[in-house]
């Protein structure tokens, strides 16, 4: 008897983990609160680009999807940086040319769906979850013939998202501890449309951004020659949503801080007026499983800000890792399966919670400090000097498997060894020297310890 | 036209606040969960002693109900230390003999539901408050018709506890911030009854504990001769809730660590087996207003945990503070009124609940710790010395109205000055001498910015 398996959402982990655990032999049933998007035109506005980074890809290469979306995927080598005057530069992502790639949400979500039904999951869609029975997973269903309860489900697992029901009935129990907060700011969507003959208006493989210290304005390529931009802005404040209302408004807000993005994007007043403006949260939660019978995965455990890319990049990893402690275990044994995920996955989730609010600063504001640009080049240099010891928190973060919070560990000696660098005077200058190589030798070693942290192996 | 305010719980900030709303000249009604307890024997091992300081006393009185509550209140002057090999010390909590007062729970919650019904306050009760819409104010409510939809609230304030009705509706909304954690403790309530003719058979004019490092027990006068007792302990590890189960746990486990106390308890079996063992939640939230149509207060907009005794004080200031701010604004402009409230109260809900926090690790640890209490001596010495400038942080909050986020603010300098007081040398022989009388004007100079803090008027 195979067990049957309920995931609630068939969003990029839901339908992901669907497919593994449908492979691996079980009976898998999806529910998703929206009607089928396969047969829908996306929304406008809503629409976000993913940036897919190594571990996005190993969940995919796990379900034989690796190729087929690396069809769609668009690599960016890096940051190309809009000053306010118009003038741009290129900041490289890695020591290697390597790349984040640009991926359409829906477009992924569709073929994660198709090859899930392919792989024989049941997608049950417009089912919408008001309530679980956390003890015998009875579950409380909203449909086209009301309010019904679902029963039969050996094992739930919820990959619905921040606004997770499953979440909602373990923040009843006793002793759950759970934090959400929202940061200032919220998005808006714009368009860049393509050129003649879907060109591209501006640099293709590259994730531009206009920094702005308080907000920003970024952009990631699309295949058809368009950008999608989205503008991170504070809601409240001197210069915000709240105070950027009427046409005129707008045409100074983009004059005054993007002016060399005006021109392209035609549609700029609807589109600022229509699209709607999100907000942006952040979830921690624990515990993630209850007992034998359920567990969260994906942004439903741990709900983080887009601005390092890895919601959808962490959300992969769990399942890949999920999959991981199955195979080492009896494929029954979900108390046993449940508790080393927990164990394992949770600090990763806080950590990339608090790597994703951090990496916003940097993005708005520090790369276009030019303390932190030195800063970038020594890195990088280090890390060619010395690429078993040193690699930036960036390159682990997406270039590599390091746990989340491994990395997030070594970023202090790391602050610590580059500020003894850059205070011992002009890297480039003092680079040839004999006497500066082994000094940054003993450097090295003496922090070796500290910043070896690197994992490259999936 | 009177403005209808509903109060939604009947106990003690409920209770208090509807007192001084209804001689404000509003109509108010409130609705409680659970059955009258005037009706009712308290229920075993949930009594809880509260320890009533400045702030509470404050709100009393704007009640005129200070002086009955007097009655049947107990001084308590300091600590008793009970060490593991039964000897005892006394810790006074003020240089001037202040105390803080044991009071029961139950008595002064049925005092204020009577005093308030004299006031023409209306208290329904067995009403469940299921939902709440916020943007009119009304409410589901539960009781023996079922579940029916209640109309006409003006304003709603929500003084029902941990875990409010109205926040969860507020949890909803869009940028909620919200927060709630476990310590890893939990409590139980035992009983040391009184000796011959209601005699106390330990000092009387104490809260006495019996510090373990990491857990404690602690014993709270009543004025019929009995102590209740509550065990703080964590619930799982090697000495735990967990681990003691068995008769014979429960003996070896009181025998090892509260020698002294076991032979006063002789219900100690079955208190231990039939009390509940409860958690311990603090909750953090943002905004405690929505417009001008609903509220929190007291523990609804901070939870806190009890180790510094000031749940009930802080949910009384929050009374006494908003009637202030009524005050000083047309009654009925509630955009106003709401708005000022949380400005002045959201800073001193977080900083009470920190403080909260920080004191279990006193009251289980550090009272038993020779440093702790050479400094705490040397603490007094100063607040004699210097009245106008140093007192302690305990101090301010017990025995003063000083904010408590600047009761927490001043607490790093005081432990630099302390540090340096306490590393000149041996205080008591120092102090006779002319020159240490000048160095410690010198350093209370320095610091006097930073530590004279206090706020002794209401």
């Amino acid at each position: 008897m195979n067990q049957k398996i309920s995931i609630l959402g068939a969003g990029l982990v839901g339908s992901l983990l669907s497919i593994l655990l449908q492979k691996k032999g079980y009976q898998v049933t999806i529910f998703e609160r929206r009607s089928d998007m396969r047969n829908l035109t996306l929304s406008a506005g809503r629409s976000i680009n993913l940036a897919m980074s190594m571990r996005g890809w190993a969940g995919l290469e796990m379900a034989g999807l690796r190729e087929e979306i690396e069809q769609i995927a668009i690599p960016m080598y890096g940051r190309q940086i809009h000053a306010i005057d118009g003038s741009q530069t290129f900041q490289a992502y890695g020591k290697n040319n390597e790349a984040i790639y640009s991926v359409s949400r829906g477009e992924l979500n569709k073929k994660l769906m198709t090859l899930a039904e392919k792989a024989g999951v049941e997608i049950l869609f417009n089912q919408k979850v008001i309530d679980i029975n956390l003890e015998n997973n009875l579950i409380q269903i909203e449909n086209e013939n009301g309010i019904n309860t679902s029963e039969n489900h050996d094992i739930v697992i919820a990959a619905d998202g921040a606004f997770s029901a499953l979440r909602n009935a373990y923040l009843k129990t006793d002793r759950y501890d759970y934090q959400q907060f929202y940061i200032p700011h919220g998005y808006k969507e714009l368009t860049i449309p393509a050129g003649v003959n879907n060109s591209f208006l501006m640099e293709k493989n590259a994730l531009h951004i206009w920094p702005r210290k308080n907000f920003m304005l970024i952009a990631l390529p699309n295949l058809d020659g368009s950008f999608t931009c989205t503008l991170f802005f504070p809601f409240e404040g001197e210069v915000s949503f709240q105070s950027i209302q009427t046409d005129e408004d707008i045409t100074t807000f983009f004059q005054t801080y993007f002016p060399d993005v005006m021109s392209l994007i035609p549609t700029l007043l609807s589109d600022y007026k229509n699209n709607p403006t999100a907000s942006l949260v952040t979830v921690k939660c624990y515990p993630w499983i209850y007992k034998n019978k359920n567990m969260l995965i994906g942004d439903a455990a741990h709900a983080i800000v887009p601005f390092y890319g890895q919601g959808m990049n962490a959300g992969f990893e769990d399942c890949r890792l999920l999959m991981g402690i199955i195979e080492k275990n009896d494929m029954n044994d979900w108390t046993q399966i449940f508790k080393q995920y927990q164990q394992a996955r949770k600090p990763q989730g806080d950590a990339v919670a608090d790597l994703a609010l951090q990496n916003f600063i940097e993005m708005r504001d520090l790369v276009a400090d030019p303390t932190f640009l030195k800063r970038k080049k020594i890195e990088k240099e280090l890390g060619k000097l010395f690429p078993a010891v040193f690699n930036s928190v960036y390159e682990m973060v997406s270039f590599s498997h390091t746990p989340y919070f491994e990395a997030i560990s070594c970023q202090q000696a790391q602050d610590r060894l580059l500020e003894k660098v850059m205070q011992a005077g002009e890297f480039e200058k003092l680079i040839p020297t004999e006497d500066f190589k082994n000094q940054l030798n003993d450097w090295m070693n003496e922090y070796a310890e500290e910043i070896k942290k690197i994992k490259l192996i999936v």
